[in-house]
């Protein structure tokens, strides 16, 4: 069995070749080609920590993978990293297992923001004056980071809650080339940003339908779990597309499940993003709609990046 | 992170240890203190192969784990081990990997019969002229080491589907001290023991109700899925105690089911065996007394028996 730590996985990491695996996982996905058994939540209420397991596999794949993912809050106190995720990988031929990924969860903060990377590819409008980013934390650098793919922008907006979170913020990317408008209000980055990321724990809806301009892009990844809200349910009923990872998972607690909860999106309204992906249903359609990508995150994910580090060896 | 190998792991595992830590998992459990998610389940038809991840915390302990546990039936034929199961411990307090136990399966087998000897010491009559074991693999040679705790008997009548597996049985334990009986036909088994443990993945009874004396106990542990069963469901009916691991699970597809199911046993009959274990209901009351243990196990089990083996160190 290969162990590889932090530094050996992000080493062999080659985004192209990630991106690539996961495009082809949500498209295996949405056609009903992929085992996804429910996740595994425990709670650590002591010690302000939580962790879950979430296993995928792609049926006919040499591989498959057990990830636990576990986000302990008091560990930065201890010196510790909130997140001690890790993948496991299995062959689906033997059972063996083939390899130990100790990524601290860098693999899901990857595989999070390829998957933005891919939505953005669908959906976001020609011209982009400005990236808007909603949170400062290493996912929002991440889809930044991702987003270069993308768009050739590099103007963005960020919106956080602390002055002191969005000056690091801007010193690590104004060195990287970008002119960074900090702000801690969020309206004014939604009225200047044509493709717009949500990454926070946010439980309150940080972005209103009224500020945001016709031909406008926003992929919401944060509301990963019951109780999360970024959008207002308002400004996800108004988007002329919304894209889903997961039917069922965004229904049940993605960042549109509010509005359908609120009786303002039938089901009929979401689209899989493997679907988009696929070609079979049309992504954006022109420069003046609005469009949301509502993203839960999918084990497939986990599963398809994991072998994309394998594969580099 | 420490990593264990199965030699490493067998040689630290003190079965009164962890005997007395499943019995505290059991308990636990029935007290609701322990964290049991959904167990996950793939697939692999093409090789024959099966996988399930069981996950489980005992609420305030320092340690969590994961288990990946996989039958793939064609490996033998490669010269590799069926089950490549393996075990990871982590700390209930960072999320930190603190072992990898790569048991191949063998800390599932132990736990299991540890289990059957738990059920045992409650429930066997006290007087044993004779064990029956039904089946003839690894779980049927444990089991039967296990009671080795609960009874000074040696006489076994052993039951299985071919003379070659009967004979192998044979040549392990008459070289310990047992005197065996080897048999094609179960009802001579079942009449001639008081203390019997069904350890098989058959599909269809091979115990009827005719057969059990008065004073038998039975524990069976093949029921682990769903479409199992190894008792006639008028046995399980006919019995005077019926001890579950697990009233949700045994319910929902263990060896008690089929008789639920069919009307013959209300749910009000079951005692899970953590109570028994705390004194909460009686067990065993006379030597008259039919008893079943209807046993299709738990993920505290693993947890306990992979802390039991880290404790050794």
């Amino acid at each position: 069995m290969k162990l590889l730590d932090k530094s050996q996985i992000l080493a062999r990491l080659d985004l192209e070749c990630a991106a690539a695996l996961i495009r082809q996982g949500f498209i295996a996905y949405s056609k009903g080609q992929v085992q996804l058994p429910p996740v595994q939540h425990f709670a650590f209420g002591a010690v302000n920590g939580d962790c879950c397991v979430k296993s995928g596999y792609l049926d006919g794949d040499e591989l498959f993978a057990v990830k636990v993912s576990s986000g302990f809050y008091d560990n930065p106190k201890r010196g510790l990293a909130s997140n001690q995720g890790l993948v496991m990988v299995f062959s689906a031929r033997t059972g063996e297992p083939v390899a130990l990924l100790q990524d601290e969860g860098w693999l899901t903060a990857w595989r999070t923001a390829l998957a933005g990377r891919l939505a953005a590819e669908l959906l976001a409008p020609q011209r982009i004056d400005a990236i808007g980013i909603v949170g400062t934390g290493l996912q929002a650098r991440l889809q930044l980071t991702a987003l270069q793919a993308v768009t050739p922008c590099r103007t963005v907006h960020v919106w956080g809650r602390s002055a002191k979170e969005l000056d690091a913020f801007t010193a690590e990317f104004e060195p990287r080339g970008y002119r960074v408008h900090a702000t801690l209000n969020a309206e004014q980055l939604a009225r200047a940003s044509q493709l717009i990321v949500t990454c926070t724990p946010s439980t309150r809806p940080i972005l209103q339908a009224g500020w945001i301009q016709p031909g406008t892009h926003i992929t919401a990844v944060g509301a990963d779990a019951e109780g999360k809200q970024e959008l207002a349910t308002d400004l996800v009923a108004r988007a002329d597309l919304i894209a889903v990872d997961s039917l069922a998972q965004c229904s049940a607690y993605g960042e549109v499940s509010h509005a359908m909860k609120a009786g303002l999106v039938p089901v009929a309204r979401l689209v899989e993003l493997g679907r988009l992906l696929a070609g079979e249903a049309p992504a954006r359609q022109s420069d003046k709609q609005i469009t949301v990508a509502d993203l839960t995150g999918l084990a497939i994910q986990d599963v398809q990046i994991a072998k994309s580090v394998l594969l580099a060896e």
